[in-house]
């Protein structure tokens, strides 16, 4: 294998992670078949998997990068800010995660290291509970497990509305989600 | 074809059913092939396919009867009581509602049957909802739509992390529930 630059390794695995994404959304986790995703990288599967060893882990990597994405807007922008954005997410890619959660509810293995994708993540949201917590804004009867359990379940029959394609109330639910979690 | 009686016919709808309820548990949607189905009810093909014209309608029976126990739980215990109910819900059932979701979203058709499966409850579940913001207990400062909106969303949240394998915190969950829908 020829040396190549860290710039060049880091523009291929974008490249990769792109194409994967739109594979994924268009034919589903099972439908991306490894014919599929070089058509959609425009690299072979070679090249492909040398990169990441197999198509979980391709999907494990977007899933990161989701999850990384969504933690800043929550963090930047309150959960309010994060549902917004849900809005505006593909349906497509939606469905992908709809598709895969039989694999974590069969495969222990996988189901851990998924609730374990980004722990520095989940520390910096939990002390994000916390202060709103201590500050009043959240109600501190319950604990922030519980509270980060419900906003958990909330984002997640967004995201099944969504994937499935029904209509989603965005602001009649962040209204409700509010009281939920104001002080009593 | 020879004539059979109706409680015939009705036993033989039931084996079919609680043999196709098994097979999709067990293998998925797509994974639930004719064969399998066959297998699992004990009737080949034709005696099968004579009583529910595809692998869709099957399902689809399957699921008008979930929601139809579920609404009645949901009328005669509350919100709290269907809740409950979904911590006895097989998870290998549930994975089969995420499976579909996919096919909700990309054909139409089905997404507007789907959501018209059971207009009698849903008319009864309208007016339990507005009794119970005509007497109070219920917020009035958003409109049934949006309350009825919401459970929908924590319910499938539920559902969805259930289906995935994760903990639920059932009764967390609910506190924070009537706390949202709680007048203000």
């Amino acid at each position: 294998m020829p040396k190549v630059s860290a710039a060049h390794r880091d523009e291929r695995r974008r490249q990769i992670l792109d194409g994967a994404r739109t594979a994924f959304a268009e034919h589903g986790y099972e439908g991306a078949t490894v014919a599929r995703l070089e058509q959609a990288i425009g690299l072979s599967r070679g090249a492909i998997f040398n990169y990441f060893p197999d198509k979980w882990e391709l999907f494990y990597a977007l899933a990161v990068e989701d999850q990384q994405r969504a933690g800043m807007l929550w963090l930047e922008h309150g959960f309010d800010g994060l549902v917004r954005h849900l809005g505006d997410e593909n349906p497509e890619w939606i469905g992908v995660y709809l598709e895969v959660s039989r694999m974590l509810r069969t495969i222990p293995e996988l189901r851990e290291r998924w609730a374990e994708r980004n722990v520095d993540l989940d520390v910096k949201l939990a002390a994000h509970l916390t202060k709103l917590q201590a500050d009043g804004v959240y109600r501190s009867d319950l604990d922030i497990e519980t509270l980060g359990h419900f906003l958990g379940v909330v984002l997640d029959g967004l995201i099944v509305q969504r994937g499935a394609g029904f209509p989603v109330d965005i602001e009649g639910t962040l209204e409700l989600v509010r009281s939920a979690l104001a002080p009593k």
